[in-house]
């Protein structure tokens, strides 16, 4: 399949099959290499299904079987997965058969052996792995669909002491948003953007949860600007009444009740990449307590987004809302939001930048943020939250909707 | 929230709320102990969302943070999640407070310490966790969402030598389907003949294929007998025309053309119960090798459901299958399908029986299976599949539609 917008023979432009211009992949190797070599990795074993897409545009629904990118000190990455999958990767990977290797069928889910041992022995074999009393192997020991087996099969190659942890390099490369990023975000906004305003009119008393999420589900496959939505990395959330104090719930078959509120939480998806947006209806007059938590929060948004600015501490970020909330009687101990950019199941969140008193990254333009707000009481809830660009005056709103409590009588 | 079906005072019926009494959690817990003894496990470290939700009903979308239910040799278990999840585990997990334990906010991707350390001292510390020169404890090593370093955090307590693979103890339980548990998956399975039946009619040229996937999601959540949708482990997939020839693509906003077929892959779920189904549809009289490939692979089910019978080990069903295709010329490298049941993401499957060469077990009346025949070729691909519950008489077809390609001029 073609390339879009290299100008290089073997690059013609076919901009509907292909997300990026291979030159957006060369740079973006080219920055992971860079901070392989600061920490003297001599290669890095690359296992999140967003850093794989990342690097090399692989995007298959094959991440619940082994499978990983190795990227050496210096050259071209390798991909390793199923023999099955191996076969059509280049639909999606820019990478040519020859730095794709599938393993046997007959290693899948067997209790003796495991594929990251075939993985790690061609990997060895065809030179990507450094192997000796100086070799420095990193690998991704916290990412999702990295299991501890698979960690010591690959151990087991190397040899203690030569496989250490990446600490989310790769997702600190994706931190900051190449203009071509920015413009998937901004899709992938109004998709989320839309989405909300179906899922707002679509709460009802007496229709039932999954009807609404039916809709929103509906809609997120549809997209927005005749460009299509892709799959969330998470569900749409729905906690309502009484369970509204606890953030991960999804849906029931139960109807939607009369003076009751209904927390939402969904996202926007274009070609991998998110934006999750959080809004709270309340069916019927609000209780007091739910109708003054909701103004201290708004007031609180505005104050994070005016703080922040490139060259800013994430943590003043959180204070200039806690500040805020903190006059109201409130405090909220978890984080007030995260990085985003391209996600997968089970996390839209991008594992780097945690908006929370600890978190001294400073902010530049170019990174994107789901500033969060969820107010877990008990057996009462609020949510609200917005996803922002970075730019150089400060945030740009990517699903701008009213910030209020939604009243429905 | 109330308990259905126990019939003592602590559990009046409420069958809405709670998808099965506590009786048949009693009964679950009874036979993973029952196994842990066999093998002398001191505790179970369970990690995969599925074998949560099988032993306590825990239902939630917190499984990309770490969380394990830690069960005793002799005892209740506990669970032991986020602070934020840990607050609301009551909804949906039949435990008491007890017997669940939050983690602190501020452990949440940090890259110095891990929650699975906090997990591992408080289990120790109420005495759930064995430690000393005898100690047995077992972890599901291979699961989803367990990572390498939440493994070395808990083996970092435990001591080398002390930490064992489970072998899937628990997933091995849940093979044979209560008769409950046998309801779920007809609804579900309900809902995945509907749904196929929308997304079929809605395969049209020029239509494209997130449009296809809005219709089906739509159907996934409404459900079926007025009973609801569940989220599916696995999105809708929608290989088409050249891409056919890989199983695992999702979907793009490109249309769908004339003279290309799609296959279609997706479950009905009710209640976190899966039934998946495939189908292949041509737009447009279809190719010779297509057509022929379709009608080996029809014939070649039918024989492997007449294999399909209590006492029968699962590789006969394997073998009748590859007799039939291998008469036509064909075969096919990967197994032909495997045991189903309760699915959360990344994956449906059960991670047990595979339908292969290799698989000795035994089938009995109650398992479920999920027989998925798909032909990946060089630039097309055809897939059918069948989920069945396995009666005493042989199996029982839980999306029954018709078993041809189907052809739309």
């Amino acid at each position: 399949m073609p390339w879009p917008g290299d100008g290089t023979p073997d690059d013609p432009t076919d901009v509907e099959s292909r997300p990026f211009p291979r030159a957006e992949y060369r740079d973006r190797l080219q920055r992971v290499q860079e901070a392989m070599a600061r920490h003297a990795f001599g290669a890095l074993v690359v296992v999140d299904p967003a850093n794989l897409y990342y690097l090399t545009g692989y995007n298959a629904w094959s991440f619940y079987m082994p499978q990983c990118l190795i990227v050496p000190a210096h050259g071209e990455p390798h991909l390793f997965t199923r023999a099955m999958d191996a076969q059509g990767a280049h639909y999606t990977a820019y990478l040519p058969q020859s730095q794709i290797h599938g393993y046997p069928e007959d290693l899948v889910q067997r209790p003796d052996v495991h594929p990251f041992g075939w993985i790690a022995d061609r990997a060895i074999e065809v030179g990507l792995l450094p192997v000796g009393v100086d070799a420095r192997v990193a690998a991704e020991t916290d990412a999702h669909f990295f299991s501890p087996r698979g960690y010591l099969a690959l151990l087991s190659r190397l040899g203690q002491g030569h496989l250490l942890d990446s600490h989310e390099l790769v997702n600190w490369v994706r931190v900051v948003k190449s203009p071509l990023e920015q413009d998937k975000m901004r899709v992938a906004g109004e998709i989320a953007q839309q989405t909300m305003r179906i899922a707002v009119d679509s709460i009802e008393v007496g229709r039932r949860q999954c009807d609404v999420v039916a809709q929103i589900q509906y809609s997120q496959a549809l997209g927005a600007r005749k460009l299509g939505g892709d799959y969330p990395a998470i569900v749409p959330m729905l906690p309502t009444g009484e369970t509204a104090g606890t953030p991960h719930l999804t849906w029931s078959d139960l109807p939607l009740r009369a003076h009751e509120a209904t927390t939402i939480e969904l996202a926007g998806v274009h070609h991998r990449y998110h934006v999750p947006l959080a809004r709270t209806v309340s069916l019927g007059r609000p209780s007091h307590d739910l109708d003054r938590c909701a103004g201290a929060v708004t007031e609180g948004l505005q104050a994070a987004l005016e703080r922040m600015r490139p060259g800013v501490p994430a943590r003043d970020v959180h204070a200039a809302f806690t500040e805020v909330i903190g006059r109201y009687g409130y405090t909220k101990a978890s984080r007030l939001g995260y990085s985003i950019g391209i996600g997968y199941p089970p996390d839209w969140g991008e594992h780097t930048i945690s908006l929370r008193p600890e978190e001294t990254t400073v902010l530049k333009a170019g990174m994107a943020l789901h500033v969060i707000l969820g107010m877990w009481m008990d057996g009462w809830g609020y949510e609200l939250s917005e996803s922002v660009l970075l730019g150089d005056d400060g945030p740009e709103r990517l699903a701008p909707l009213p910030q209020e409590l939604v009243v429905k009588i």
